[in-house]
């Protein structure tokens, strides 16, 4: 069987272009030989774009993007355009617009990655984002800007809807793993409306799996947990904002942004889901060839496996881990850690 | 010179009422032969007096404890009242109720504690945490709840008065500082009217204090480097919600929330200020005498220096930090360490 995808390619800002390259690679080495064909069309949006025509994100350049079987999407935002603009018009926008209802971003510390703990056991949790909700809807606004008169709002907007699908996700994939656990993370004793729907909904949908076990943190004893114990953590369901916070810091913990992959995901399959590396644009190493690339490169995995290829998203799994594991400490730039990962996923025969 | 202090005690829930009275007992040591008198009312607010009368703080008890010049609070919240009543009803009613803008709280790494970090190098900042604004103010509702059409907001207001004064508190808090750096936190990619609001009254305000340097994080990289370099920070000035977020993990790498103290500050002083702990009621180890009483003392320590008192809280940070030293990981009952460090209070020399 030979299938043929269409890839939209955003590379975006900073480092985005670089690690997208080496992810391109990769994936290109693992579709030869393995049936798969990726036709890319890469999109130049992001900081030069928005300088050049002030565009951020054009409806028909969405709607080209919306045409495709998935998104690559590498990093997005510069010190030189005002903060939000890019963030809310080009990437926010794409979650939102496509329905990327599932933002979901593993955490798995793999042998031999450094880790700030001393103890950190074995840790191999996902988090489940909410993507197109919460204080993430950009619902805000301000009036008396500038004087001492200001009010500036955010508006967080949850439905039941939005939390019932993006829960019962959450409870699929709990089910489908070893330990079976699933923590909400919320602050429903202080953001009461919004925690209570989130709280009830896991009671509701938690009653059709019987077989996951439920608990449930505040935010901040979750940050807590995340550094003295992460290993009770399985799947993790929580607001776009915990969200964001949350995989931040698991990312940290598992060995730095330079390998937290994620995805933005449409469970529904009515538009392509999107799959970047956690990591930002980082623009005080951008052009230096430094960023690591391997959080792009998981990513690509995990667009495998969305598309159904979960060999193939394997062998690229496992050949960043036993690029890992060879790692010395010595600096390597971003091309030949895509080149170590593309050779090892060529030459490397997949454990089943 | 005497002085004598009516001093409002909140005990509270769970082990609420165990931490607060080996605080008083140490604060009690602390006023014999220094001249202070501390004349305590207790107030029965918490889960007990919700059960039995529904009431959370009626207006004439919050009248009362305005009436005092200082509040120390246990902790507020049980299992059997709905999340959220008490948490709103008590806790923040008297935050916002007593305009408790500046949320103070501490983090240092005193030698001998033991931290889930491999490398934790030298820890001593401050977090100033926004405490009447935010995502906090209880502006949110919802509709149709229970039903598929429920929308549940929670709403974040910032007003220029709320943040500037909290600003220029923590400004002056790190330019009395040996570093004089401040960092502010927020999402000001996302969360832009919110966001920017604070970046540019940091930028305003900075402007009067030009030797503090000034840098800005998002929350989520914020998380990152309270675990990969919490050296790096000085004075956090930050939201409520971020700073609820970021105190308790800063809890987590200096010890652990049995460590963690905070004040509830009024640097206006028009009402009294609150000190408690950063930890919770902590329902399952409540009544077994199981608690560590060391955030409650510390917490004591930061209304002694509110009151004035700079010498007296230092001798019972002192105290705190010999026992820590002396601590070998035998455990030790609530009463235990509250009269260990009361005995190191009541004999040890304070280092001038
Ligand atoms: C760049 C920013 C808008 C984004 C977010 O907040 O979601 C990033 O932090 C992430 O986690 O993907
Ligand atoms: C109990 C809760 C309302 C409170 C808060 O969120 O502020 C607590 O977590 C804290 O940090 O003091």
């Amino acid at each position: 069987m030979t299938s043929t995808y269409s890839l939209a390619v955003v590379a975006g800002d900073g480092i985005g272009p670089e690690v997208t390259d080496q992810a391109l690679k990769v994936l290109d080495v693992v579709a030869q030989g393995s049936g798969l064909t990726f036709d890319r069309t890469a999109y130049d949006l992001g900081a030069r774009r928005w300088h050049a025509t002030g565009e951020t994100l054009p409806d028909t350049v969405l709607e080209e993007i919306r045409g495709h079987d998935a998104i690559l999407l590498g990093a997005v935002g510069d010190p030189s355009v005002p903060s939000g603009v890019l963030e809310r018009g080009l990437l926010l926008r794409l979650r939102f617009e496509l329905d990327h209802y599932v933002n979901l971003r593993p955490s798995k510390l793999f042998p031999g990655v450094p880790t700030p703990l001393a103890d950190p056991g074995e840790i191999d949790f996902v988090v489940v984002r909410e993507g197109t909700e919460g204080p993430y809807v950009g619902n805000g606004g301000a009036i008396r800007v500038g004087t001492p008169h200001e009010v500036a709002t955010e508006v967080s907007l949850n439905t039941a809807f939005g939390v019932e699908r993006v829960v019962r996700d959450a409870f699929a994939r709990a089910q489908a793993r070893p330990r079976r656990k699933l923590t909400l993370v919320h602050k429903n004793n202080v953001l009461v409306h919004a925690g209570h729907l989130w709280s009830r909904t896991v009671e509701a949908v938690g009653a059709e799996f019987p077989d996951v076990t439920v608990d449930y943190l505040h935010v901040d004893a979750a940050t807590i947990f995340l550094a003295t114990d992460p290993g009770r953590f399985d799947v993790i369901v929580t607001d776009n904002l915990f969200g964001d916070i949350l995989t931040d810091l698991a990312a940290a913990i598992t060995g730095g942004i330079g390998l937290a992959a994620s995805g933005n995901v449409n469970p529904d399959r009515t538009s392509p889901s999107m799959f970047e590396p956690v990591h930002g644009s980082a623009p005080d190493i951008a052009g230096q060839s430094k960023a690591d690339p391997t959080a792009a490169i998981l990513s690509a995995g995990l667009l495998l496996e969305h598309l159904g290829h979960a060999a193939e998203a394997q062998r690229i799994t496992a050949a960043v881990e036993a690029d890992i594991a060879a790692r010395d400490g010595q600096p390597r730039s971003t091309q030949e850690v895509g080149e170590a990962i593309a050779e090892r996923v060529a030459t490397e025969v997949p454990v089943a």
